[in-house]
């Protein structure tokens, strides 16, 4: 089993739903993927938190074995994002920004991270991503995911990125915002004619599109009657997708990526099922095991050719 | 092999999308339905077309042994439409509707159709589709469609009809707004609990949810990177969903229901890779059993349990 490292980013959320309103509760990608992804694989964080962030959240990655060696702890005030979501919840309406200490967030990875072979990159500046790509060295399997801010602000050096890592994970949106395609099917063998390996487009409730080498694999979301905080659905997606790969150990084929994936796709729908973290902090294997039973019965049965 | 008897509209089509623009092209749900339908079983056509309806658009019913003894030619013209689509193409915008000789539209079975089986009413007046129940003898198995504009106007009346037929076939964003639910799957608990026995969501892209006895089947559409035209998408699958199941000739169980929901999804692929109808009217039965075995690919390869 190797380990998986990823750079994002902690924070407080202040978050209001159809459902209900929390203030300040656990967020950043890095959160969110580390717990998923600690379900699979011992994972490796770096990011930076400031003086504010409570004991009981970095404990909370300790229990679950995270290695916080590069967290860094800085004086200021820790990121702060708050949203809202409305009718369907497919998108959030930002409410506010506060980058703190985040603005000046230079990921240095610790030696003791540098031979990482699993690696993601969570939606931070492109110019970042790619100095931490920069620092690796021996990685075997490496992600992205980005943001429509950093499409319009920062395109060539996130299509220089692109060129550089495995597989890019991307909202559906960012995705046809980035191709310039009203079609996702056009649209991922775009992505990869730019050189990206593989492209996991993640579409909400309806679920995933895998592509590479020509192929594909897509199914929709497991079914979830309240949803009652989609934030951070889709860095739990990228926790196991790759916590299942990194305990793989080597280079992924097509049907690896496929059940990947699918662990990903699952663990959203915990994430999705509470506010916050709360979700796939308390999910089991046991019962991620009951869930992916449940969902193949949705999912298989087509007739026999 | 049961025949299927279907009623709904005839029409032609003025229809604009980003990849051109056809004129008066065939349309309407019952042909589209028919095409698809008649690929596993016999079709029993009833509407009503105008003087200027084209003796080769009869034809092309007849060459594939649709019965068309239900199809009423009155003084005046046939149903006309008008839309075009933008961007995604997820929805149709409609430039001008005619209804002519539509409008005073009496669906009338002869005694011939009265003993059929399986029964799909297309998207008319529901007072029009309860009527058509009332004249059936031996149903077995009868879906319906409906739309917003029913859903506005004719509530109660479209809430009587659903608590008496055995699936309803409709649009994700008209299922919604039926059961005044953001949710999807809140919106099919609704649904039957209203008395339906099965629900089949029509998803464009997505591909389709069933839910049926609080089982769940879904699957996102086949990936076409080149949607031409989805006017009738949404009929096609309805024509393969129950071409197939009248093929099997009993009330159809379950598996059976998933089966008729790939056959359609699959069919309703082709119709969108070219203008009208043309696309499901030449597609033959080796080339959609190799659509469903390059599909089956594409959503097969969950991880075991």
């Amino acid at each position: 089993m190797s380990s998986i490292l990823v750079v994002g980013s902690l924070g407080y959320d202040t978050i209001t739903t159809p459902l209900g309103r929390r203030e300040k509760i656990l967020g950043g990608s890095a959160n969110y993927f580390s717990l998923a992804a600690s379900l699979f694989s011992p994972v490796r964080i770096v990011g930076v938190v400031g003086e504010d962030y409570k004991p009981e959240d970095l404990a909370l990655l300790e229990s679950r074995s995270v290695d916080t060696t590069g967290l860094q702890k800085v004086s200021g005030k820790t990121f702060f994002w708050e949203g809202r979501y409305e009718g369907d919840m497919n998108e959030a309406i930002t409410v506010e920004t506060r980058l703190n200490v985040f603005e000046n967030f230079k990921p240095q990875l610790p030696d003791s991270f540098k031979a990482s072979e699993f690696v993601f990159l969570a939606n931070i500046d492109p110019e970042l991503q790619m100095d931490v790509l920069t620092q690796l060295k021996s990685k075997v399997f490496v992600g992205a995911d980005t943001m429509n801010f950093w499409i319009s602000s920062k395109r060539d050096q996130l299509e220089k990125l692109i060129s550089k890592v495995d597989v890019l994970l991307i909202n559906e949106g960012e995705c046809r915002q980035l191709t310039k395609s009203s079609n996702t099917i056009q649209a991922v063998k775009t992505l990869t004619d730019m050189g990206v390996g593989a492209v996991v487009v993640k579409r909400g409730e309806y679920g995933f599109m895998l592509y590479s080498d020509e192929q594909f694999f897509m199914l929709p979301a497991f079914p979830v009657a309240e949803v009652i905080d989609p934030t951070g659905a889709g860095d739990t997606f990228a926790g196991g997708f790759f916590g299942y790969l990194a305990s793989l150990k080597s280079k992924p084929n097509f049907d690896q990526l496929k059940a990947a994936c699918v662990y990903g796709c699952l663990l959203a729908s915990f994430t999705v099922q509470d506010f916050g973290v709360a979700g796939v902090a308390r999910v089991s294997q046991s019962e991620l095991k009951a869930r992916l039973d449940r969902y193949a019965k949705m999912v298989s049965g087509l007739p026999k050719v």
